[in-house]
């Protein structure tokens, strides 16, 4: 008998175990030096290393939304959710006329076209920060940005420094790859500033990069030129680099103006991560973009080069959307922008002040990005143990939907996406003071009626 | 001072170095616990281990096409770079209508929307092997699938069973990852079919998986029904899994039929991983898929969590071509697929029949991919040492570039890519024939003419 053949589907029985006498000869023709003899497939240690903790709490938090009250999901952090932040229409005919033109289906550069980004450059050069073309890598998203940014620049068992309150994907990406996370701390009471002595604490031998992200997601805050100075000050003495996640760059309705990090120094090499997702509302296309900002030639070519190498191993992003670029950046109308910005300030400002109203709970106000984070006073809310519970029993009672700020490091705060129309955001504000209402107690123990 | 505050941009010294007395205080102030006071920012090891062979051997061939000759070029693997092979009417307009639509701008589910993953499963669904949506997973191109199926298979120390001659993406992608590549052969005296008791002996206890590409790039070879069965016979002996990359899967113009190798066994856990690139023309919009076969549950829930894990590190590809999916599959007409095997077995016939009739050469007869591979008798060509040589001097003389086999692993052998526009492909082959002819030596030293 062929030992190569083997019968199947349904005439004749599958073989699904093969026995081999591992100390004597095989009982199968053909070679077979110990291999196992079952089936035995385990997931890889970078599977299980891949962990995304947002997932994990959201879905731990097996709750149903009050069925009497319509859910209000104030949870996400994606701008299209509702509808009511459409990109603009020039954004979508840039897209068409790349699909038309007929140029865009094939293979592009793994970097991405040669004049997709020179328009990037184009757009993001300024003097105290210049651009080329080579400065710039496309890529899926900026997720795949950061991804490929910490790629090159940690091995195994360095670490990374990144903020707490902080995006989840920077832990995600780090740890999938056998990086350390080492956690600074971003300080409520300062809008959010860093506190910088704490962060230069953390250098080490083994810190590969510090990743700086503003304006900020959880927090909405944005950060002085002084204090972006002083943040550079710290790179500098201690010789890291620097991952600038500015996805959100641009998008401020506040003071203090948003200054992009390369242009405050010259000193400290820089990556700038950023994408369409937030600015042009069109998170799900993943056209994300590296600046690579080394005037010092610290990187020089082995960092590029080894941007260059990684990226060849997914090809970037689709290159209808790279197509679409030059159109996308150079034909939106500030009108838009503007319209964007305008919506988020009322919003933030409607959010603010009707949180900032509720006994028990200490908004701190934010001045860009999408978000806003509400302190929890829990000493007044003795029912729940910490913000996982606070907004389990809110979803549950009131149907809706905050992220607890743990999602992001921070205990005993939660998240509200400012994003979401007006009219719910309203109806959110009310159903939360509700909700605090009914389960505030002024002091430990105390069953008096507080007064406002 | 300050010592957060560094003095920047003209009127001040930049401070690029900071000397720090190791064994002694610190002459800055604030905490440095021995940290290196000077900038070095090395690439890191995944980055110096991420290598794209074609690109080091096709750089290296510093020679210039033959100016008085149009260059024409045989070498890259894209169907649309001559213009001569549009994607459909059908494909373009799906996307417009997904952009129309406003639906498909936010954030998909990392392994894609399930409606999206629904249609896939639908399309390749099969009695002999079912799919749902639960299978399916949606990838930023087919290079995507390849990277997450190594990643969850694969842990660092491990090896994959690769073809020779193969696709570089798999040693590029697995030695990225710190998995070792060993490489099976392909007979061309038997259509490129595997060296089964060769495959076999290279089965150990730390092999992940085989990969096994049908059709085959770069040999144009499809793999016959039995020998599939063979394959897979090797698999349920060694309880090893499968990453079939079918790409190319029903891009098949000549016997035998195409057989998905998921339809021939109920035992080997198999991951298929396929896209739009090839088949529809697109490759630029990378949307891959990975199709989960595990009817006995070998890979079970830790695979596929695993893959989902693994798929949320950058979140998946654009939502404007997952919004057209469904189209796309549905409306795509029969012609087209018709057409485009057509020209290809038209131009394969062509180049076969031409370059077998080329004293020294030894077409193997391709029946399906995108490409054809070429013996060299190097015997005869005694001013070459290798493919190598042998291609640097054809576009130098010919301006005629196909790649050299080494860039696959496969010496001695060329690859002609079939999809240029046969007029193109008929002055090629001319041209090669002239070459041909003019490097030509009937034997070892011989100077006579030889006849054809």
């Amino acid at each position: 008998m062929d030992p190569y053949t083997i019968h199947l589907n349904g005439n004749f029985p599958s073989v699904l175990d093969v026995h081999v006498n591992i100390s004597g000869r095989s009982s199968t023709l053909g070679k077979n030096k110990g291999r196992k003899a079952r089936w035995s497939v385990k997931p890889s240690d970078m599977s299980n290393k891949t962990f995304n903790p947002i997932r994990n709490i959201v879905d731990g938090m097996k709750v149903k939304p009050n069925p009497n009250k319509t859910m209000i999901s104030l949870s996400i952090g994606d701008p299209t959710v509702f509808g009511n932040l459409p990109t603009d229409p020039e954004v979508t005919q840039a897209m068409k006329d790349a699909l038309d033109s007929g140029k865009y289906n094939g293979y592009a550069p793994s970097i991405g076209y040669l004049s997709s980004r020179e328009e990037v450059a184009s757009y993001y050069h300024c003097p105290e920060a210049p651009l080329e073309a080579k400065d710039v890598i496309l890529t899926s998203g900026c997720s795949q940005a950061i991804e490929l940014c910490l790629a090159v620049l940690a091995n195994p068992g360095q670490n990374i420094l990144v903020p707490r309150p902080g995006f989840s994907l920077y832990r995600t990406l780090a740890e999938s790859m056998g990086i350390e996370v080492k956690l600074y701390n971003l300080l409520p009471e300062k809008s959010w500033e860093i506190d910088l002595k704490q962060l230069e604490s953390l250098v080490d031998e083994k810190t590969a990069c510090i990743i700086v992200n503003n304006p900020s997601n959880p927090c909405g805050s944005v950060f002085s030129k002084s204090h972006l100075q002083k943040i550079l000050a710290v790179a500098a003495r201690q010789c890291v680099p620097i991952l600038a996640d500015e996805i959100y760059g641009d998008m401020v309705f506040s003071d203090p103006k948003f200054e992009p990090l390369a242009t405050l120094s010259n000193n400290v090499p820089i990556l700038s991560c950023g994408g369409l997702a937030k600015r042009w509302l069109v998170p799900g296309w993943r056209l994300g973009w590296i600046l690579i900002h080394d005037r010092r030639d610290i990187f020089g070519n082995e960092i590029r080069d080894g941007l260059v190498k990684l990226s060849q191993r997914i090809l970037g992003p689709c290159t209808i959307v790279q197509g679409a670029l030059k159109s996308i950046l150079r034909r939106t109308p500030q009108e838009f922008y503007h319209n964007t910005l305008s919506f988020l300030k009322s919003n933030a400002d409607l959010c603010y002040g009707a949180l900032a109203a509720i006994p028990g709970l200490r908004p701190v106000r934010p001045s860009g990005a999408m978000y806003l984070m509400v302190g929890i006073e829990m000493e007044h809310f003795p029912e729940f143990e910490n913000d996982v519970e606070f907004t389990e029993r809110l979803l549950a009672e009131q149907s809706v939907h905050c992220l607890p700020a743990t999602c992001f490091e921070y205990p005993n705060f939660f998240r509200v996406v400012i994003t979401v129309p007006e009219v719910m955001m309203l109806e959110a504000c009310s159903r939360i003071q509700e909700f605090c209402e009914q389960h505030y107690h002024c002091a430990e123990g105390s069953q008096e009626e507080c007064d406002k």
